[in-house]
């Protein structure tokens, strides 16, 4: 198959992209490289079966041009950092939002139908169901990364409706693993690299999150597309479990061999939209076959391995 | 108080204009004249507290001039026809989604922080419970109308979220009265104008749909913003009633005295993305204490009333 990638070289779409070459498909990675690293795409560029192209997913033309003879996009390419969403409004809305409808009608120009979408939990708002099904009560936006994310969700049904697209949709927790370059694992792992007496926490720690493992999130939506065939396919993704950030906290020390002094900015949010609570019921995925490998600890412990031993990662931009 | 409406040429737009301004309250009216009809604001451009701004939502630099002294915006101005997605599937996104996106920033640069929202009954796709109510699951989206609806709420509540934002989000079902300029009852009565002896339904003429006359609307909407104050206020707003397109038809042509021949283009949907049951459960206004005073018979003739003593609004490219 001829795959069509969006935000190839971002944590998700690099690993996504070494997968789909070593399954013997073809792939166009697609990125403009503005928080994805070239560097992760060092073993795809050695394959004949992989190209390139450094392009903004708002640059019309060459999206559509990247797009001829493509059989499925997987569109990951998005301003994937929920925290700013204040400092820069227009962002989540261009990046995610106008940037779907963009690939959404690159694709009706050059009569490719199945979507694979990168949504996000945080499109739950603060479910008031919890742990939250795919069918949670309509839910209010509380960031705006979560309402560009939403926005893009009803731009893709609409065309599958209107247009006769099909779509698979996941519905993420937080992803760790290889190739993780943003996120609390990061930065307090960059805090004790800096100064291993002290932590700083956003919040009061009490935060509680959810997190799958990079492969095992790779390995879902790969399953999905293989045994779930509706016009439109929803899923959550995520273990069946969540951990504290204090928790988290511990398991990183712990690994470390640190204990540092913590001190915490308090409050029930880390940010302004951040969602003190996150837990996806994530029993349609489990009822169509898949389960995650490791657990949240056994991903956090894996992503500091990562860090670890690819400490140019900590100098990125990202 | 003094309002911003958006979309003050509009049949909503128009007609609360000439509310508040009879409540004695100063009104900017702000509208591109795109579907808007110049003539519905004669009365209003007699008042001395009425200033009309001829300009496009998508010019930034108006809509934020615009702004300056308001204290709350009713955002109406859309393209409001859900009918012509799949054609123009820009157009949404633009005029719904993005247009709101300006309103939210230039009320941000003028520290106006209160927001009435025209929304939609069709954001509930073609939903699970009916009748319908605002918590109903989430929902799945089958227009790029209701798309680009529900991603300008979801703009609108991070932006309470985020910046402090008061909102009050109305999901309508469809609207009838005076000033009343496109939708089934206009499309009937002009064609049973041109050619008694005939009328083409699109569907099968069993779609059942939920209307309510402007003027309960507009009590309502003011209703809501006395009575509720929830940072993030919303209702569906229709009857307690749905009735069939076939019967709409009857009481048309028993008003008007014809007897047509009917013909049908058949299926169960009039267009792509038509919803075939909309029916709103509207009981959270109602604990409010409104209750609309016309019933859906009564709003169709109501409307067929004003239509024909404006014969000339049949002629306006709406």
């Amino acid at each position: 198959m001829r795959y069509l990638i969006t935000g190839c070289a971002g944590f998700i779409g690099s690993n996504l992209t070494d997968k789909l070459l070593q399954a013997g498909h073809e792939v166009i990675g697609y990125d403009n490289l503005s928080t994805g690293l070239i560097e992760f795409l060092k073993e795809a560029i050695q394959s004949p079966r992989f190209t390139f192209i450094h392009a903004d997913v708002m640059d019309r033309e060459a999206i559509s041009k990247a797009m001829k003879g493509v059989d499925a996009v997987f569109h990951l390419a998005a301003n994937a950092n929920v925290r700013y969403g204040t400092q820069y409004p227009h962002k989540d809305l261009e990046q995610n939002t106008i940037a779907t409808f963009h690939v959404l009608e690159a694709m009706r120009a050059n009569q490719v139908r199945k979507i694979v979408f990168a949504s996000t939990g945080s499109i739950y708002g603060e479910a008031a169901i919890i742990p939250t099904p795919e069918n949670a009560p309509f839910p209010v936006q509380t960031s705006l990364y979560g309402a560009s994310k939403l926005a893009a969700e009803g731009l893709i049904q609409a065309f599958c409706e209107g247009f006769g697209f099909q779509s698979y949709i996941f519905r993420f927790v937080s992803i760790l693993g290889e190739r993780y370059t943003h996120g609390h694992v990061f930065d307090f792992y960059k805090q004790l690299l800096s100064d291993p007496t002290k932590l700083h926490i956003l919040g009061n720690g009490s935060q509680r999150k959810s997190y799958l493992y990079i492969q095992d999130c790779l390995d879902a939506i790969l399953w999905a597309m293989e045994n779930a065939q509706d016009k439109i396919n929803i899923f959550n993704l995520g273990t069946n479990e969540y951990c504290e950030v204090n928790h988290s906290i511990g398991w990183i020390c712990d690994h470390l061999n640190l204990s540092p002094e913590k001190t915490y900015a308090g409050g029930e949010r880390g940010w302004i939209g951040d969602n003190p609570f996150i837990f996806l019921d994530c029993s349609r995925m489990r009822k169509l076959g898949w389960k995650p490998k490791l657990d949240i600890r056994e991903s956090v412990i894996q992503t500091l391995r990562y860090l670890t031993s690819n400490p140019w990662v900590l100098d990125q931009r990202v």
